[in-house]
């Protein structure tokens, strides 16, 4: 491998190598071990930074700018801060029409407000034709680690519920639906900000000591970052296919394009591992309290059999699962 | 005005204007009001973020990697604070290759090095063939407020002393030059951490509390953010052309491309507003102990007159300086 793939940038094993080897080894800041999505300092600050480059950048239930605002929202979020404050960097290709960025912005400036996070700084780029695609957006988070949460795969113990908090794969299928101009009523990216799936969890958790590990499935899906959660941990998971959520529109177009639902990134779900005894009523809470978390259920169980994941299928087969090499579907976010 | 242009990426009035019409209205914060490059919260953090475009990423004194660390580390010392931690996150189009990848990275583990902050997480994204120009960087910085330094335009009184830190315009000129093909002997890239030359003026202004302002002369060069800064301000400035530090290569160089080295680009120069009675003493310290900073001078003077910046000539004649529409070269940082 001596230059850089497009699967290099999807969220699987390659691009992990890719971080692993090239990246952490490099800048060897102990807070960049642990490849988290968000950096927690010893001042209690949680940091976070995404690129979006999502292709189309309008797509059922969003656009670019409302994913780049979730998107860093959600990683300080599943660090354990509660987050106060984004940065906005954007990239733009010379000719990019202004009223399309203005659709943007306000979007942006829509789910800030909905999230209670404060653009506070930013910095826009220019490219000339040809050097850029439209609009890239770079959206760095600061906020503050919440208390009472300690998270980490080091807390994993046989017999832990592993939860996800709505239907899934519908980012993934619906971005890759409109790339293929299909109009599909009822299926739209589940784009959204995680803060009252979160306070929820928490809620219910023994103010959130019972909440192990969070992460957005987003590149990778539900399935792809569960393996991977799994991967560096002296625990295992069996996931059940009959309990994960997904709806009926999702299943018929993830078979029509050929895509597992499970490996198709969500951008509004996370899967989160909580002790056994809050599981059940976390979900309950979760579908009762939040309307984009009316499908959360519990969907596996962790196991003692280290860095094994695996799936029961509808007969009760057990199968592996591993990380993917890349994304099914490229630029997804 | 309905696309986007290069020019609104050029970091003059253009710009200005796009950001405050379309961005700062949106967003809303009272931290955006005055355009930062860096935000002060009431925390006390102090939050900057940069993309960097420039081409070509390899230039005679550094490269995109070092120039994305120094950037976003400057943009934090210049609004006062302590800079921390770094985010990096790449862009990154298909095909580029890994060794160049490995020494761009090598560079900001450098860099991040020199100046004491560490880069604590991040994002990899790729793009396909076409879609991007090799590597775009952008890196998100969180520092610390230093006690003692007051910054602001509303300190500005007649009679202060603008400095600025070493020669001019070198960064944009090397750029230019190697786009050309021109090899430049004693010609390079001024690009640098300020941290060091800050911590100097610190310690020269009673701790500070001289100092009323601080830029770093990227975009738009010495001449061109001169003129931003006083711009809203309740006084006005003369600076005198004899004054400004251009090397004879640099003068040369900028005879050869016609470019005003004023208006060049710098990447590791600031201009700094301070109280008259500390101004000598900073540029005489900073000579002697901060290597970048030889050259370091005094080039003018706040005036009573309200956002007026001239420049006086060599025959003592008076030059209005205005905010350029865009940056003389585009994709120099």
């Amino acid at each position: 491998m001596s230059v850089i793939t497009l699967a290099h940038g999807g969220g699987g094993s390659l691009q992990n190598e890719l971080i692993r080897q090239e990246i952490v080894t490099r800048f060897s800041s102990p807070l960049l071990a642990s490849l988290p999505d968000g950096a927690v300092t010893p001042e209690g600050l949680v940091i976070s930074s995404d690129s979006f480059v999502i292709t189309p950048r309008f797509f059922p239930g969003g656009n670019i700018g409302k994913l780049a605002v979730a998107g860093t929202v959600n990683d300080v979020l599943m660090a354990g801060g509660i987050p106060q404050y984004l940065t906005c960097s954007l990239i733009i290709e010379e000719g990019l029409e202004l009223d399309e960025l203005r659709k943007i912005l306000d979007s942006m400036a829509e789910m800030a407000a909905a999230c209670k996070v404060s653009i506070v700084t930013g910095d826009t780029k220019v490219v000339p034709r040809g050097s850029g695609d439209g609009l890239y957006i770079n959206t760095a988070g600061v906020g503050f680690k919440r208390t009472g949460l300690t998270l980490g795969v080091e807390r994993f113990a046989p017999g832990d519920k592993i939860i996800v908090s709505g239907s899934i794969g519908e980012h993934g299928l619906s971005v890759l639906a409109s790339r293929f101009g299909m109009d599909c009523e009822n299926l739209s990216s589940d784009c959204a900000c995680l803060d009252k799936v979160v306070d929820v969890l928490v809620g219910n958790t023994d103010n959130g000591s019972g909440i192990k590990f969070m992460r957005d499935a987003t590149r990778g899906g539900v399935l792809g970052i569960t393996a991977e959660i799994f991967e560096k941990s002296a625990c295992g998971a069996t996931l059940y296919e009959d309990k994960l959520p997904v709806t009926a529109t999702a299943a018929a177009v993830a078979k029509l394009l050929g895509i597992d639902p499970g490996f198709a990134a969500c951008e509004g779900r996370l899967v989160a591992v909580v002790s056994s005894e809050y599981a059940e009523k976390c979900v309950k809470m979760l579908a009762e309290n939040v309307a984009d978390a009316r499908s959360a259920a519990v969907i596996g169980e962790v196991t003692a059999q280290p860095g094994s994941v695996k799936m029961c299928g509808a007969w009760g087969t057990l199968r592996k699962l591993v990380v993917p090499a890349g994304d099914q579907l490229p630029r997804i976010c």
